[in-house]
């Protein structure tokens, strides 16, 4: 049996897995709340009621932030404690077991391919839609970490020089335009200039509209907000596109809490890409699937992670 | 010993190379004009000049242009006869021994990752700038081939969404703003403002502008080419920052035609590449270096990818 872990801003995942093929046969929750230290107990927690008396044989971490190839956390906005502590080595101590770290967008894509919408290809790229966009990549059947662990920060590729300016501080990173923060923005700027006058029925004011609310009426067949969507895939496209034609990616699988939305996102990023990559006459398109893993992902792939 | 081709838009290239160490034992040049078969009759000439009584392990060929993992050209601009033509099966047949085929930017990126300036390390881009942009990746120790084979097209990739329309009809892509092409196009547009007023006392015509005019006038202290160069460098970085915010390389090697300008390219990338690449505070920087192998990379680089 393997172990997996998933540590995000506020949650935190644990899977007993049989790496046969990928039953679970545990699972834990808990609040990913406090320093270090609370977390490495909360952690070690999970894990002893997970392995009860079976013979583990992997114990992954998947951490949302920039974590080194040596384990530690470098740099996470959402798990700001967890900076530079060593919580694979701590968590390693507490538990008598080694246990290994990587980012969760990364160990999704291995969940993926191990499990998932990536079986049977050996160039793939995950893009996880979210609050932002992060991604991960397997190349010649190979998890891609890069040179530091850092691989998959595919939000903050440029795709408008001369954009605005993001939270970041760069203009015009990718996340801007085809986020989960960016479909929302979208409807707020549409509201506010008159162009979805449905919403502005459901909401006290134009700040609080949010992408759930394109989502659902587009679903009741509202064609302003049908149209937002549709220059929303457009943006995820365009990144895509990037990522397709510098990689030359056979399979693209949409991942993230936007890829809930399901079939139109999907169908939307593959017409778009079908648009945008450049020279459709000379190679096969790629294949846009849905991920299939949803948010047992990263612990999935944390676990694989371990015993590879 | 093994055989390495390029073949170019204009030239071809043959080198009989020992792999043990690299060193080049035999070289061939010819023209690359004809058809498919005048051009098969060329390189069986060369590879039979070269392999003379040698035992040869490998026959590789470097292509410019869209070559698949069968070894078919499937686009190419500057070798229009070759598109679908089975180049390689005939060259196969013509000389008696089996021949691989890769694009040529793919080929230079494995030269120099076994020769150059890619040795010892695991993660590096390989950029070459000359005409357009290409490009070739070393990821986990591997060349990557992509797909389709088709991997390496970075020039392609959007990073003005909004930008001017570009001949392959996309707006913005890098090659716009960073290839030898655009380096041209900057002095011009500088010259016909009256901001380069250096280069209009040389030419007859702004017209006839060129990026040489940049780096000679450059090299003699104009503060004007200067100025143009360090705009070029910041244009070249910002995708190569794209690129590494991706997929985390630890070494980016410049190569191409313009690698010629030596120095100054390398200094203006790695500059402004630490000025755009996110997260400088919490990721070490990756290395800029010039490729080692100029025009040979190509040759060397087919060579040892039919031992691969």
């Amino acid at each position: 049996m393997i172990i997996g872990l998933d540590v995000g801003g506020t949650k935190a995942l644990g899977l007993l897995v049989d790496p046969a093929d990928g039953t679970i046969h545990g699972r834990q929750k808990s609040s990913s709340a406090g320093d270090g230290p609370t977390l490495v107990r909360t952690l070690a927690t999970m894990v002893n009621e997970l392995r009860s008396d079976h013979a583990i044989t992997g114990i992954g971490l998947g951490i949302a932030g920039l974590i080194d190839r040596s384990g530690t956390v470098r740099y996470s906005p959402n798990l700001a404690d967890l900076v530079e502590f060593p919580v694979t080595a701590e968590l390693t101590a507490a538990i008598g077991h080694r246990v290994v770290a990587t980012n969760d967008a990364t160990a999704g894509t291995w969940a993926e391919a191990k499990l998932g919408a990536g079986r049977g290809c050996r160039d793939f790229v995950y893009v996880a839609l979210g609050t932002g966009i992060g991604a991960g990549f397997v190349i010649n059947g190979e998890l891609v970490l890069g040179s530091n662990g850092f691989a998959g920060e595919v939000g903050h590729m440029v795709i408008e020089a001369n954009g605005p300016a993001h939270i970041t501080g760069q203009q015009g990173p990718w996340e801007y335009y085809a986020s989960g923060n960016a479909l929302g923005r979208l409807a707020r700027d549409a509201a506010a200039a008159g162009a979805f006058p449905a919403v502005v029925q459901r909401v006290d004011s134009i700040d609080s509209v949010t992408g759930y609310h394109v989502v659902e009426l587009m679903r009741s067949g509202d064609s302003d907000a049908l149209s937002i969507f549709d220059g929303f895939c457009k943006e995820v496209a365009l990144g895509t596109s990037n990522l397709v034609i510098s990689l030359d990616f056979g399979r693209v699988v949409i991942g993230g809490g936007l890829a809930d939305i399901g079939e139109p996102l999907r169908a939307g990023v593959e017409y778009w890409l079908g648009e945008l990559l450049l020279g459709r006459e000379h190679r096969p398109e790629p294949e846009v699937v849905l991920a299939e893993l949803g948010s047992d992902a990263a612990a999935l792939g944390a676990a694989y992670y371990a015993i590879t």
